[in-house]
This record gives structure tokens, sequence and C-alpha cells, in this order.
């Protein structure tokens, strides 16, 4: 779904032991044959479970099981189990942990907050670009496995007008100028402006913008805004960013709005997991 | 203090926009002058300043002011100004901006747990290398600047033996067997045991051990267990991983350990910050 | 407007000279200061003259002048003047005229087919992500500069059902019941089905998709089946991909589609470029 | 034959899809079984077949038939089959179609050229470094399945003085004082000079030259130019480079040279292949 | 053991031949299967097998026999046995042959080294980060392969104070009032200081430090010193760098210090091994 | 002369300190002024120059003199001096210093051995590509500083008929046969066959070879061979490879050979230099 390059996998093990594993060496328990197992420690949306598979595979061991990303687990769940030479498994340890971990925890947040917002509503959550700068991989992979779908994957894809690009282009009067021009130039794309009033959004559905994101308005005043400026406006789409949180998503998602926009799963609880090495008789 | 290379701050850019900044395009900013600045919400410990700085640098622009790593700044407080071309501004906003948010909350939360300990005790607060796989340079100067160290770097550099090292080589009483061996062959290291109990700590000791990490010990029980292994063994470190938060963490400090190991500062809340692009005069 | 990274345009210097330049080495002509120049032949639009330039400071050479991408230029116009050790210019001199000469023979025929549609619509040109393998930044960077506009940068940003996707589906009435669902999942982007004929057309109108994409229609075929399916869909966008010429671009730019994709342009005629290196008294 | 590493091929796969295909995700189509065959249209030379089928491989696809590089296949022919997943299969797609049809493009035109020169001379065809920087591992590959030779591969490995050395050097009289020390520090090497005329060709034989390259003499002048040059100096190799055609090629395969140099091949019209990607029952 | 990534091995192969192989394209070996046979030709530590493996196994070939690092093997021994496509062996051939011919040098020299040291003592041999720049992960290996352990990986694992650092801080007594707050700080290493006078050692002992490394000490007056420190201070450690030979190792071995340093056997004099290739019947 | 890509240099700082410089951030250094200069300890030429000046120039420190790559200097000269932050210039240190030992030793091995051919003949000293893999920049830019010249950079470049070739194609008398054709198909290299006796040189110059590259023939041997083959043959170029030592260099130059090839150079002594770091006053 997302494809990770050999040499990105590769990374992440030589940060972690970019040279010999001391203490396995000094133990010399290099040419024993062991079984590494991951269990989950509670309820878990799965994800980056194949490139946690692929970071022992590098290391040449052997996976002997591995659930698939996008499912949900119970606690105590066997996740993945590998077996090979026991450095290579202390190698790959705390790296395939901690990205488990960490994305685990991502799209399990994500997976609890698409399920509220599915229980009221069709619309989508979508997650932002408001990531660690180097993470874009693991999170768009983590959230889409979580049931959202990417906001914006970065400045290529998608139009998307801020207050910081009103300040150089001289407000909001000089972009309902462009409106029209930019919809022809991108004909392909949706034109969406940043809004924090009604009347913002208002001139610029009138100037025939396609889309307004609404930044940080309460979930009952976006539903009378969303109800007047859809009757005005029918094929307008309305999305609302900033200030999405577990207690008041379900409110939102009833708002009237076409999709929630938010970028706090990428900052979930990592996932609590059980990481288990014995030894095999060979 | 940690050197990044040019690719890696030029792979974040390229993350994010990975071709032409559609949105900047469209608007025909690219030949305007504009100046960014970032300020601070809330006080914060800065990090990743310098790295922020290149990111706009590496775009053509030029810096007017950047603050140093390792400061601490109030709320509202001028950060980081750039002058150069709009659309250069506009490709390096968010990047910045993600980097320094996230790794700022790192340093600052980090500080205030340095501070905690700062205020009863000279021990160090050590950080492990339970990150995001690929965020280990960025995470170690965050916690540097938080007035931590790290606790390992990883695999290559220290010996410290766990449990999953135990079940390899067929338990505690075959590791006391190897710990002088080790001693001699690593004559430069320290050897280090984790313990979850005082009879282990005991074994560990006797057998030569220079360091004990305990994990998840209550401080009350850890405060008896180092005074009792220190009475018997006046060289023997000791220090304690697991389970230690900021409403525990001066208990642990005064519990006569030579170090507080944990994780949980990778995971701090991001700072606050806002940016803010205006056009410039020619 | 597009970022290229240090090592991308590294790697073309070293692919060309991955050690030392035998010739000037033996010729020991390695500590005399030169000046190289480039001029047109032609009339020509201007690409990739800042990396042009790039290449040559990154071997330790002054630019003493460089037209901007985007500019028209005459026959025999100075386009570029860089001054230096005469081996560094003669190691960039090859890399820098055949990225020239490749893209702004794509920008000028790219401008060419521009300025025709330009004459009779203000639809834009949409260009493909059919090039070759690795040269995406510099195709782009020299359709914009040709005034066209990338149709899709690839897999990640847009939603393009193609015949092989229905195949896979079950055909095109199991799409259509699939479009209202994708609408609401994708709620930033527009749904875009290629068809062959008006009936598959009208079909996936009906199904509510944002922009169909007609392969290889003639243009007098097109103008009459866009006519038809704006009156009864009028936000429907329509564009036509496939068989677009200079010799008939005008007509499907008369014909009411909302935008023409073509991808030839990336093999236009390379631009003819003169260099010259002369000697400079120090 | 030529060695592609594995993170050249990834990054073809990656700049096409850096992240999730969104059209197969969003049609659900990730778990389908599938078989992707390409065929082609019209008589072609292929080339770049084991690297295409390397891009499937990587995506976890298995190849089923894979025609070979070098050899010429009639239209309508498969040359490729893979089956995988059909989100794998539509990842790979464009990227190995683009990279074939490209590349066969350059291979069969090479073909044709080195065929025309094979019916009337046993001399080869030699192909420039003057391509798309970053091309040079493909290009290189077409044309030597396409029957010709790299001219030279870059700077370091031949010596081949132009007009751009003489400037700095002070023209052809000091560049024949210096040919036999050349000659001697270059022993393994060829010394080749570029000339426009009889007399300058002259002068470098004499200075003891071992192969002139000559630069746009007609076929008609360079047979009586070769004549006599090779009268006085047997052992001299004369080439010709530039402004040799598919119109023009025999005749100068029947000048006398020794080879003939060309760069156009690399800008041979695309070979047309289809792909289709149908469903497989699991 | 040691972890080398794809791209690491590859750019070995590539930097070889980055494009075709002329010799064996000429002589149109390509199709032809074969075998290589690398022998020793004297008694010899082997190291880096397993890379050297991976070369022919990422060039397609397959590998039929591969001796384990870290074995001691005669003269005349075969070590490697792999068959395949002969352009492919013949593109291997040197670069594993270089990689095993210095490396297997390194290691056997080393394991004569420590065979020295541990005929008259347990104290370990440690070896330098003095290796060219580049090849820390080759090197590390061989010296681990050969008996020696790494004396310190780089600047981010170890504390050790050099005179360089105490021009910094303002000498000797500087240092002496900061030993304790580093080994506070850093309470899971060791402090380390560079001393070249017994009074300089005695000084640093007082203050706290862990480890003495006395540099370029003769052998006897070292004993002298070391018994003298060890009998005041007990648990210090005390190694030695600086001019260790093998004619002077035993007395090293035995002066009573815990660890001996030395750098020359990164410049041990290559191994020689034979490499024939030959074909095989298809 | 050799292009140095950015990653290249910043490989080499990273490999020495992947993450913080620990003593001299628990010395506290971080924010002094410091000046770093490099000695020579006795009479070196020397190589790498640049490449050490850009090492402290990317870590932020300023070039204060910089003695240029190919100069012999005397013993005690300052040959690099560099200003900046202390623990820029401690980082900088060792990878600067083991870059320019082993280098200047290559270069100044290799300029005693091509000093030595000087005194008694004009004929070049080539060095052959049998160095650590991962070094060829280095180690062909030391032995250019040398004064000696690549022998063959790789398998790319040159053709070269060696035993292993032999083998596979059917022996000596089957390679006579081809080297017409050869010599046809690469009319712009020479065709060189390795060769062991008088009789295998003889049979190839018959057949039209271009060089014959002799292994381990004795210097008196030689010169009577080389003689003979010259007699027949006055265009045949001759070189010698294997067995040449600074003992039988000058004996070898005598012989009548065009050149003479070795790889001992690579394996020089390392150059002693000395470096200190002192601090400056701010």
């Amino acid at each position: 779904m997302i494809f990770f390059q050999t040499h990105e996998i590769e990374a992440w093990i030589n940060e972690d032991a970019p040279m010999v594993d001391l203490t396995s060496h000094l133990l010399g328990i290099e040419q024993q044959s062991a079984e590494l197992s991951i269990k989950t420690r509670h309820p878990t949306r799965l994800t980056l479970m194949e490139e946690a598979a692929r970071i022992f595979e590098i290391l040449g061991a052997r996976v002997v099981h591995c659930s698939h990303s996008g499912q949900d687990v119970d606690s105590d769940t066997l996740i993945l189990q590998v077996v090979g030479r026991a450095d290579a498994l202390h190698r790959g340890w705390k790296v395939a942990m901690n990205l488990l971990e960490y994305l685990c925890g991502v799209a399990t947040h994500t997976a609890q907050m698409s399920s509220q917002v599915a229980s009221v509503s069709a619309i989508p959550l979508l997650v932002t670009r408001k990531h660690l700068p180097g993470m874009k991989k693991p999170m768009i992979k983590a959230i889409l496995n979580g049931g959202a779908h990417p906001h914006r994957l970065g400045l290529s894809e998608t139009v998307l007008v801020f207050e910081n690009h009103l300040n150089i282009i001289g407000g909001r009067d000089a972009l309902a100028h462009k409106i029209q021009a930019m919809k022809h130039a991108a004909c392909e794309k949706k034109i969406s402006i940043e809004c924090d009033t009604l009347q913002q959004a208002e001139q610029a559905a009138a100037a025939g913008t396609d889309l307004i994101q609404f930044d940080k308005v309460p979930a009952a005043k976006l539903t009378a805004w969303t109800a007047q400026l859809k009757q005005s406006h029918p094929n307008l789409q309305i999305i609302i960013a900033g200030g999405v949180t577990a207690d008041n998503v379900k409110a939102y998602a009833q708002s009237g709005v076409d999709g929630i926009v938010l970028s706090s799963v990428y900052h979930a609880k990592p996932a609590d997991l059980g990481v288990t090495i014995q030894p095999l008789q060979d």
C-alpha cells in the first residue's frame, strides 16, 4: 500500500546498531538459533507489520507468522514471530518494537476516532501533513490502516490558500479575483480556501471556490454556518480543521461538513507490546 | 553539537514538496519578497533551531534572527526570522514548524523533568533509544538541549544484558560466570545488567558487574535496595528505568540511584508556535 | 519553484566524470582561469537555468550572468556565463549543456503548444506523467516554464480510473456503484474516469463523477459530446488526452473541454546551444 | 550487462507513487490477484527488460515471462507477464511502461542505424555522452542492445581534445607540441583530436595523434580526406561525428572512416507498447 | 555481526564497473555459465566472507561454498566458490578479491597480535578509530574476526580526554575539577584521560578518573607506573596506546595494564588470494 | 581534479561521530573559539588537502591556510589551519588527520616511485584498480598527486584480456581470432592482452593486439623480450605489471617497456602528521 524502499528500512536498522551489537558479541550468542515473538498487551489496530517483518528478513531471519496491517487484534495476541540467529533477533528487536509501538498507537487512535465519526456519519476523517519531518510514509500508512484518509500529502498535490498566502497577495478581495483563473488552470483540482468566519466563507463561495476549510470553529456555530452556506452553494465542500478531539468529534461529524481534518492522531499514545526472545533447539 | 548532513535536511524539504508548490505557483507569488517569523506561544526550551534555520538557507532565504538551541524563552518570543522569496518561505514553513513544534516539545518536557531531578539531586536524567526509527539525531539533540543525557545511543556502544539475553545463554547463573570475562574483554566499558529483584542485583554485583539497571521498581523499595547494595558494593552504579513520571521523578531522584532512565520525554506534547509570512517591500 | 537536492545535481556531475577529467589533466590546464559562455542558436523558452548555474557553482566557479527560467530569448543570446578554473568549466560543460538542450527543448515546444491553446481559449495544457523514469523534476520544471500544468504528478495525488482498474473491479457498472463512496472518502479530490465513448461518459456523469477524461476522441466528435454532456451536467469537467498534436491542438482547444492532456512535449526536439570556453587573464 | 543498483530501480517506483496509490486504495483492489501483460505494437528491439521485470519483483509480484534485452520481436508479441496483487501491478505499470517505451525506442532506432552501417561496412556505430543527465545507465544499455558501442562514457576514460581545450592552451600549434608527452603519459589510451579541416587533421597526425574525430564534414569530402590521411598515416584512426542521419549514414559508413559517432539515437521516437491488467482467480 | 546495507555493497560493485564490462562484452561471454573459485595462498584468518559472497549474489550468481569469517584456514584452501553468468563473475572478481585481500590481511595480522597477547595474558587487544575514512565497518569486522575489540568506535560513545581538550579548558588542573561532574553526568560511561607521565596519571586518578590511557610509554616504565598506580587506586583501569609492535607486544601484555591499544593492524600486509574463473557445461 | 560529492565528505564526518561528541559535550567546550593546526613530521607529498579543508568548512569552521595537493613540503610545515568552534574542530580532527595521513602516505610513496622512474626514463607509472573497495576517488587523487597515472579505473573503460577470460572463450588461439573484430568494434580503445611468456606475446602481437601487459616477468628477461617484440611490431605497446618494487623499479624503467603498472603504492606507510588545537581569544 505504501512502498518502503530497501534503504529506508535498512537505515532504521543501521541507526540503532551502526557497528557490532556489543552485548551479543561479548555474550557469544551469535551462532545460536532463537525465536522472537511479539504480542499485544491491549486491543490494537495493527500497522507497519510488513515493514517490521522486513526488518528481520533483511537481517537474515525467517518470518513464521505476521499479522496483517489494518487488522484489529485483542490483547495478548501473537502478531509477529520470526526465527533466526540470536544476534539478528536482538539487532532487530527494538527497531521493530519502536516502529510498531509508535505507529500501532497512531493506527489504534485513528481507528477510534474514525469509528466515532462512522457511528454518526459517512464523512471521512482526514489527517494533515503535520507530522515529524521524515516520518510521512509510516504515518500515512498508519492513518490509512486506522481508516482515515490523508488530508493533503504535501504542497505539490493540492491547492489550499492560507492566511499566510493572503498576506502576500493583498488579502481576500485580491484572492476572490483570482479564483476563477486558478480553477481554470488547475481544472483537475479543487480550489480550497481556509476561512475563519462565515463572511470569509461567503465571499470565497461567491467567487467560486470549491472547498472551504474552516479553522477552529465550534461545532454548534459550524452547524449553522454549514447549513447556510450549503443552501446558497449546494456544490460547495466544507471541512473543519483545528480543535477536533475525542470529546467533540461526534458533534463535528454531525455538523453537516464533508470532512473532519485533524493532526492529533500522529501524537497518539504508543501501543504497548511484549517482545520475547527464546532459544531454539537446532 | 549533532551534525545533520545536507541530504538529511534536504530530504525533509523534499518530502513535503517533492515537486512544485502548487498553491504558490497558481497564486503567482514566486517573485515576491517576504519575511517569515516564528514566535512561541508559551515558555519553551528551544532545540533544532539551527536546523530550522538551515531549511530556509537551503531554500535560498536569509536568516535575520535565530535563537540558540538550549535557550529558554518566554511566551510570545520571536525565535526565528528569515527573509526571501515568498515561495521559498511557504515551502519551508510547515517543515520547519513541524520540526520545531515536535522537538521543542521534547526539549521543554525534558527540561521540566531534568529540573525536577536537579532540585533534589545531582544525578542525571538518561533518555533511552526508544524513539521513532529514523529520528535518533533530532531526538538526541532535543534531550541534550533539555539537559538530559543519552542512556545508550544504540547496540554498538554499551553493554547491557536484558532478560532476552539471559533466555539465550541459560539464565542468571550462566551470566554470573561470564561477567569477569566480559569486563576484561571490554575493559573500557561498564558492564550493565537489568534486574527486577534485589536478589538478582546481589548476584550480579557479587559477580562483579559495574552497573545494575532496575526495571520498574517503586521508589520506596528502590531506596531500600540501593542502600543495601551500595553498602556491600560501594563502587556499584545503580540506575532505574521504567515507570518514571513527572509525579514520581523526585522520589526516584532521592532514592540513592546514580541515574534515572526514561523514554516518555520522546512523546512529549508538541510545543505551540505561531508562524507569520508577510510581504516585504523590495 | 522545483527544489533540486544537492545530491541530485552532484550526481549529474559525477555521472559524467566519476574520477579525473583525463584530457584536462593531460593538457595541464587545471590551474588556468577561464570563462564559459552559453548562447542560444534559435529563439528559446528557457528552463533549468538555475540548476545549470548550480552545476558550475558546485564545481567552484562563479556565475557572472544567468538568464531566468521561464524567459523567452532570441537567437544568439548569452544565457549563462561563468568564470572559474578551466578544468571546472570543462567538467561542467556537457552536463549543463545536455541538461539545458533537452529541457529547453521541452519548455520551448510546450510554450508553442500553450500559445496555440491560449490563442483561442483560456483552458490549460496539462502534461502527463509519461516521462523517462527519474526525470520527473526536470521535466515538470520544463513544462511549468513552458506555461503548461502537470496533469497528475503520480499515483498518490489524484484519483483517475482507467480501463485496467475496471478490469479488476468488474467493469463500469461496478464502478458506478462506487463513485459516491469514493467522492465522500476523498472529498477534497475530484474523481476522474477515463472514457472512450459518450455512453461511458453519460454513465459516469450520472453516477456523479467530477471529471471525464476522454481518450483519443477526434476534435469534432469531442465538441459534440462535450456540448451534450455539459448540458445535462453543467458542473462536469471534461478533458481530452491522446492524439493531440501541433496540428489539431487549436481544434481541441475550441471543443469545449476544460483541459488538454498530452505527453508528447517530453519528447520535443532538443534546443541547440553554443558553448565556448575562453582563457581569462588572471 | 549494466548493473542497476537496488536504489536506482526503487527510486523510479518511488518517484511515481511516493505514498499510497490513491485510486487503487479507494477502489479497494489491494487484496485482489491480477496479471499484467505487456505487448509490442510494432517490431521492436528490446532493452531494459530485466529492469522492468525487477520493478515488479521489488513490488512483490512474480515474473511469469520476460523476453531478453537485445532480442528483436514482432508486433503483438508478449514481452513481459507478471502476476501479483492488483495494487502492486498498478503501481509498477506506468513506471515499467515508460522505461520500456523510451528505451526500446532508443534500442530500436539504434538497431536500424547499426543495420544500415552493417549492410555496407564492418565499422561500429558509436554513441556519445550527449544524453539527459542521470540517464547514462539506461541509455548505454539501450544502445548496446541496439548493436552500437559507447563513444566515450565520460571525461574520466578517454582523451579527446576539443576546440574549447585549444582555446585554453593556445591553439593547435601548442597542442602539437604536447601530443608526444600525452601519448607517453597515457600509453594505454588513444589520443584523439577533434578537427574541422583536413589541414588540422594533417597537423595532428603529423604530431602523432592516434585518432582524428572530424566534426560535421560531408560524406563526400570525408571520403577524400580519409583516403589522403590514411595514405600518409596508415595507423591513424578516423571517426566522424555530427550531422549523421538515417539518410546519410550509409554514405558515411562507406567513407573509409573507422567509426561513426552520433547522439541522435538517444532522442528516438518511443516504442508503442500495450499494457493490460486482468484479474486472476485466486 | 556487522550489518552492511545493500547500497554499501552495491556501491563497491558500481565503483569498479559503473557501466558495461567492456572486455566481457567485446568477448561475447555474457551468456556463458562459469564457476569462480577463491583460494588462499598462505594461512589466513578469514573475514568479510559473507560480504564477498553477497557481492556475487547481488550480481545474480549462486554461492556454492563460503567459509565463515573468523575461521583460520591453511594455505591452498578453497574459501569461496560461486557459479553464474561469466560476465557476472568477472564483474565481481576484483571487487571481492580486493575486499578479501585487504581485510583478511587485517584480520590475520590482528589474530597474530592477539595470540601474542593471549600467550601471556588475558587482557584485550583494542583497536582505535584511526582507519581510512569510510572504512569503519569492514575494518571493525576484520579486527573482531581477528580476536581484538574496538577501542572506541567514534566520538559519540566514549569519554576520552586528550591534550587537545586540555588546551581548550585550561590544563590538567582544570580537568581535575571537572571529573566528578563528568562521572555523575555520564554515570554509565567510564571517564578516560590520556596521560604521558606518572604525575599526570596520579593527578587524574586522585580526581577520580576511571581509566588512564598512557601514550607511548616504554613497557618497563609502564610496568613500574602501573604497579604504583594500582596500589593506590585498585579500581583504576590502565591502558597503553602508541608504539606497540609485534616485537614489544608481549612485554606490554605483561606490564599489568588492562588493555593494549593499537592502530597498526589496519595497515597490515594484504593477504594473497588466487582467483580462478572456469567455464561450466550448461 | 577529482570531484567529491557533498555527501561523500559528510559521510566521513558522520561515520566518526554519528551523534554528539560526548567528551566535548561533557567538558562544555562547545561555545569556545579555537584554532586547529596540522603540521608535517617529515617531507611529504600532499594530497586530499582540499577535502580535508572541506571537512572543517562543512562543520562551520573557517580555513585560514591550506597548502595545495600535489605540493612537496618539508618536515614541520604548517599545511592546514582552521578556526572555529572548539567542538567543530574536535569533530573534524581525526577524520581529517586519518584522511591526510593515509593518502599523503600514498602520494608520497608514489612520488618516490615516480621519481625513480623519471630519473632514467620518460615512461609513466601506472597504478591499478587494486585498492580497498569504496576508496577509488581518494586513492586516484593521491596517485595523480604523486605523479602517477591510473592504469585502468575499472571495467567499463578499457579492454584488458586476462587468463580468466581465456578460460571462458577457449584459450589464446580463440582470442587471436577475435582480436581484429574487437579492434573494429572498439576503434577508440587499445586492445590489451595479459601475457606470461614471449610466445604468448608474439601470438597476440601477430593477431594485432595494441598492447601486451606482461605479468611478473623479471627485468632482464623483459628487456630482451621487449626488444624482440618491438623489432617485429614497432607500434606495439608493452607494459609490465606485478613484482615491481622500490628496488627494481629503475631496472624495469630501463627495460624498454612503455609503462610500469603497480598496486603497492596503495598500501604505502601512512604519513605522520601532528595536530594541535589551541584556544582563541574571542
